[in-house]
């Protein structure tokens, strides 16, 4: 299980690139695969759709339990509603397939590489949330946004909006306007460290303003998190 | 600003690698240059005590508007709970100073290092909380404590524990057993990657038998969080 990182090979590990120098075989969505594309050399590759995540996994179980050395590549980091756990659970559901020698590499994950793009609105206590209800139920999502506002956290969403989900964002919002007032900096970074990068730093009254989508990454500040010039900040308390 | 990832070079992005390369001073509490002891060669150190970031920070500062490159190094990812807030607050308090070029790089950060040893324990929403009380009130802690059992996060706390701080990982405890059942999953993981790395799953009934510091990170399981062999894992919902 390999994390990429946000996108440009150099944000990539030692580590990560080493293990699909080494695969014999690599597995991914089609997306990731393109990023690496410079780093593949000889491999076989087997590429999937989106929503084939399960079909994936069990494609990599099987060629490693023939022999294979599998790298399955995520972006990001694999454990962060990535692949790790899918793989761990069907690894586990069939006795047999337990035996196989597993890594799990971390890589960069999308809230602090888009964290490091805005400024640093990640110095305090932070959730991360995703808005897909692919497969959480919205009711639970709903719960932690709430919970989010509560707690007074920085809230950073991962899949804010996509094609068929526009309106999940809208009440996001609204939900955390009950807790955050209007000003409340926000940050969207989408493509962060891939071609197309866009970074903007708005706040909870006009965020909405802005276009959000499947590669999109939202931080919300907390009641602390200022604008410093070009930069969102959420001061860590030192009385600077 | 550059974020070391967790430990090992290994795990540290080839960006992070290349600016320590590129740098002529290199600033650094000193744990954290013990760490890149391999990749220093010919650039100047300047490394300082535990509770004195704000005089590094005032000192890499001081040498970049002399005209230096300067890297100022944090393990983990410098914006989660590192220097780079910091950094941008003393910059922006001196208006002189805000013309410095600065580049954040980000690096794994402990919570995924963390998870990635302990197998897939973040693949649903989560929280990041440190339980230090030497910058935020004991008072908000509790409260974010909280808020994350309300909403049923998996939640990841950082510092835990050190030698003048012992009590506050037993009230966290109790604080999420209100929410949570005793028999919930515990990962601690100690030195993630580093000499000394322990990796302990245990449940919130029994994760006080063991020892945590300050380089301990701990995750707390959601209501899924189950752990399958040797590996805590928290399920996404695919039905598996």
């Amino acid at each position: 299980m390999v994390g990429l990182g946000p996108g440009s090979p150099e944000h990539m590990t030692g580590r990560a690139r080493l293990a699909i120098a080494e695969a014999e075989v690599i597995v991914g969505y089609k997306t990731y695969i393109e990023l690496i594309n410079d780093l593949i050399d000889g491999q076989e590759v087997l590429s999937t759709g989106m929503t084939r995540e399960v079909e994936r996994c069990e494609l990599a179980i099987a060629r490693a339990v023939a022999g294979s050395k599998v790298a399955v590549v995520s972006s990001g980091d694999p454990g962060v509603y990535g692949m790790a756990g899918l793989i761990l659970e069907l690894l586990y559901r069939d006795d047999t397939h337990k035996e196989i020698e597993l890594e799990i590499i971390p890589g960069v994950t999308s809230a602090t590489a888009s964290a490091a793009l805005l400024g640093a609105p990640l110095m305090h206590d932070f959730t991360v949330i995703s808005l897909s209800d692919l497969l959480t139920p919205w009711e639970l999502i709903q719960k932690r946004l709430h919970a989010a506002g509560e707690g007074d956290f920085v809230v950073v969403l991962y899949n804010p909006s996509s094609r068929k989900r526009k309106e999940h964002i809208v009440t996001a919002r609204l939900i955390l306007l009950q807790y955050k007032p209007a000003s409340t900096p926000v940050g969207i970074v989408r493509n962060a460290e891939r071609d197309g990068e866009e970074i903007i730093i708005t706040d909870l009254e006009n965020m909405l303003k802005h276009p959000m989508d499947m590669f999109s990454t939202v931080v919300i500040g907390n009641k602390t998190t200022a604008k410093l010039g070009q930069y969102m900040v959420t001061p860590r308390g030192y009385n600077v």
